[in-house]
């Protein structure tokens, strides 16, 4: 295509509001426009890549043996009713009212359409397995919208909901996901990591999300130094700490517990100021409800609980921190002066973070208002077993923790897509239920499957850039080529410029033509904003030498190419280009 | 692909709910499901065929020099403001609040988008024109949705927009989209008028709509025989009645005017009723008010009077039924006994239709409460001409009127596009301006351009069908081909079928391979009903003669082909059938 009758409007200063680096580029590359906080026009040059991103989604969708529909946007509220999530999504979900004051969703995903549609139209196990997928629009009305397309109101979103008969089933179905996510990213260009990740507020019992590491990236991704292992921070698995020499021998030497007076003195923070000590001698004593049953965890006072592990732990079902009501009848005192001394009794489960089980001696609430108490011996002054008591790893990983042995650090990453074992939450709810071979009706196990395109296009941005602009994978290139004729009048140039460009579109090169009435150094720059992976330039001088220069986006020096041989040269680095891309 | 391994559920009754043959096939062929009402997801075969719609359209837009973007489906609610047009759509205007409370409009199209954004990037006269277009949902709060999906409150629509700096650029920009809608009904098979229509709430100055004729659509297109005219209802030009024989004569022996009591009874019927004579004998006056200027309409009885003829007619700007203050005022009477008589002097303009121009005489209102009026003669009674009386056809067209000598016929008709010329409506109200060659701003003309996407398909399925189904043209059809083997267990059938169905797809056809355990007779009614262009049967005793049946969807009997030359023929026949549907 030619450049002059395209709308490319490339800026040369960065936009104000942007922070993040593709939000930046992909405004000045002339990409995208805001319509308003957290809507984008996706202009020539974003949809051209957008589209790329939703077409490899798609064939990689299609060879797993998924198949394309496309539900609504507009769902009736009812559904999501039935299976809790208009709760879950809370105002982050958009409320159409239509004029009959019925209630819409406007979907920002779609187990609640795709389940009803596999419950009327599935009913025999040998109906499955089935995985339906569509690519459409999203909505989320997030509170603050940010970072360009990467975490917008509307985007594009491929999701997937797959049906099985059996276990073994839905994990051969998720494990065909879990590749074609793999092979996506490659084919994207992207580096990425799989990390094993809780399935949140979607439901399910496993999950993994597919990062993009790089520095502008919401979420933290938990791995060791080679990326064997990752994780996120709800579900990154920790070493207990190593055994502490002579632990038996320290704590012999510990005096006997030690009440302080503390008072109105409750957080962890506060009370280290109080009495000078420092959070990693604290014991942090947390009261949690598990229905009417009161459960306690103790984790070190430099550590954050996380609720995931504790309700594993504990194994009484959903947990959440307790009122003050049931924290005073456990601990006997007001809140944030509860302590493990005696508490084993009173509660349901008492459990320990294995970092707390290896210190000598701790500080920690005396289960009295306004009083502390020091010298509290693991061990000694509350158990380690015993039936309610259950030691454990129940707390969020930090950097220079160990798993199996080796450090966990924390990176950045963009999620950019997510794979879940759902299991029967929506089949249940929903009715999507089969006959097996012996006639038994059974809910169907569910997986769901999503990525979402424009991410894919701004994680490519945001890990594909320089001072001069983008830097775009062949895959997701709006064009593979740019041809640049150094005069727009020289007739010679002009007509090679053509050729080239001919030949080139010819043999299926996406390619385009700056033929703009524009100085030399405007082309290049803008090809280099763009971020066009090879570039041609055609000029007089060359021609009368009978070259032209080749160069790719990420050469420092362009090649000299025989003006005959220009058209194959370039084809050959295209094909080379997209070659490293092949899963 | 495999028919087993595709959601294709095929219905043998027709859903209770449909109305029209393209909604009870698309559900019987499992191509759509409704979610809620007005909202439908698209199975398998019906966005096979969908997205073929599309990519016809995209391609031909592409040809045109369109550039595609993508705009977001939530709009700014300021924007609809500025332009009038949130209280021209009304409640058919999904209304979305946010969690900040901003309203958002749920995109009927993007007038509003499109053009604010080329007033941010547009500035001069070089860089028009401009054809910007997208293929995106839609979103129309329907009152009552109907027809599947010929009438939803979602669908997908191809909507574009054109900015030119002179009236020639915009003729040629509609010229071009006009001929692009031409190619894309003609490449997707569908028999069409470009009907000649007025441009609604939408603005702007002319427009012609892209009607498929066929007896399940909603609008009216008024047409000769040969459709070499056609236009709207509200369009549509009439001739004036041919000069009555002998009319001066008959005029004379009109008596006196004779007034007659008719208490209460004010409507055209409910006089006839109490006269005994015709509509067609009664003198229709109807008073309008443009501004604060009354304006009478006098049209036969039997005749409506056209508000867009009337209001061109009486050029005083947009005209609305006058409120019952003015119609006592004019006519000095209740509503319902304004009569011609007297009335010249009393309004800005008297716009007599040819029809009652070319009267005899007729009945009318006396301009006395109860009372009507007999034997008022035209051209005696009132005036046919003077400086505030005009005589032009301000009526709607009745079949049997005549177009330039040419009998007008109604028929009824699905319109799948429609092209606008807008004019300067929203690059005023949005300030898209350029300055041109002396570095004057003006106001972009501006087109708009829509097509329906979904409408295609099942405007298709309208023109295409027989009591077995879809006949579906091959350029939409979800599959090109289908190959049934007449078992899954021969293995020279299996092996035979799997042979042909690899050569079609291998030179490129999209085939489809019914492999289920079913009965031939089953195969065949779904291949029938889902509308595969060609078939083809391979049987036990076909292939010991060396033989397979090929027959397209529209052939009464199929034709035995030699097995060796299976694929040739089949890949023969569908270029054929494509060669066809060639603008």
């Amino acid at each position: 295509m030619k450049y002059s009758q395209l709308l490319i409007p490339t800026v040369k200063e960065d936009p104000a509001e942007a922070e993040v680096v593709s939000h930046k580029l992909m405004i000045r590359a002339g990409y995208i426009r805001k319509v308003a906080s957290g809507t984008y026009t996706y202009l020539v040059l974003g949809l051209r890549s957008l589209r790329k991103a939703m077409e490899i989604v798609r064939q990689e969708m299609n060879a797993a043996g998924a198949q394309e529909i496309l539900m609504p946007s507009l769902q009736p509220m009812e559904l999501w009713e039935r299976t809790g999530r208009k709760q879950d999504y809370g105002p982050t979900m958009f409320d159409v009212p239509d004029r009959h004051g019925r209630h819409n969703a406007l979907s920002p995903t779609a187990e609640e359409v795709c389940t009803t549609l596999v419950a009327a139209e599935v009913s025999s196990y040998k109906q499955l397995p089935i995985n339906l997928y569509q690519i459409s629009a999203k909505f989320r009305d997030e509170f603050r919208p940010r970072f360009g397309v990467l975490r917008s109101r509307e985007f594009m979103m491929k999701d997937a909901y797959s049906f099985d008969a059996t276990v073994e089933g839905l994990e051969a179905s998720y494990r065909k996901m879990y590749d074609a996510y793999s092979r996506i990213c490659k084919r994207c260009g992207l580096p990425y990591v799989a990390v094993e990740a809780e399935s949140g507020p979607i439901g399910g019992s496993a999950s993994h999300e597919f990062m993009v590491p790089c520095s502008a990236g919401e979420d933290v991704i938990v791995h060791t130094e080679d990326y064997s292992y990752a994780a996120n921070l709800e579900r990154a698995e920790i070493d207990p700490p190593p055994p502490c020499e002579g632990l038996a021998a320290k704590r012999q030497a510990v005096g006997t517990p030690q009440e302080v007076a503390t008072p109105g003195v409750g957080s962890i923070e506060a009370v280290c100021g109080f009495l000078g000590t420092r959070p990693q001698e604290m014991i942090k004593t947390l009261i949690y409800s598990a229905g009417d049953q009161p459960v306690a965890a103790l984790v070190r006072g430099d550590h954050e609980v996380n609720e995931n592990k504790l309700s594993r732990a504990a194994g009484l079902g959903p947990l959440a921190l307790a009122g003050e009501g049931m924290i005073q009848k456990v601990s006997g005192a007001a809140v944030g002066f509860a302590g493990p001394v005696g508490l084993a009794g009173k509660v349901a489960r008492l459990v320990v973070d294995p970092s707390v089980a290896a210190m000598v001696a701790g500080v920690t609430g005396a289960n009295r208002t306004d009083f502390h108490v020091r010298n509290i011996v693991p061990g000694r002054d509350f158990p380690l077993e015993g039936e309610s008591v259950v030691v454990a790893d129940i707390r969020n990983a930090v950097e220079g923790d160990l798993h199996r042995g080796r450090k966990l650090v924390f990176s950045r990453g963009i999620e950019v897509g997510h794979v879940f074992k759902l299991g029967t939450k929506y089949s249940e709810a929903l009715g999507a239920k089969f006959s097996d071979e012996h006639g038994v009706e059974k809910p169907c196990l569910m997986g769901c499957y999503g990525i979402g395109t424009n991410r894919l296009v701004a994680a490519a941005v945001e890990t594909g850039f320089d001072d001069k602009g983008i830097v775009m994978p062949v895959s997701l290139a709006p064009f593979e080529v740019e041809v640049i004729p150094l005069s727009d009048r020289d007739e010679q140039v002009v007509r090679e410029s053509g050729r080239i460009y001919d030949e080139l579109a010819a043999a299926g090169v996406e390619v385009l033509l700056d033929d703009r009435d524009a100085r030399p150094g405007v082309k290049f720059n803008d090809a280099d904003l763009i971020g066009i992976p090879v570039r041609v330039v055609v000029g007089q001088r060359g021609i009368k030498e009978g070259k032209v220069e080749v160069k790719r986006r990420t050469d420092e020096k362009a090649t000299e190419v025989p003006l005959a041989e220009a058209a194959a040269n370039v084809i050959a680095i295209v094909s080379e280009l997209k070659a490293k891309l092949q899963p």
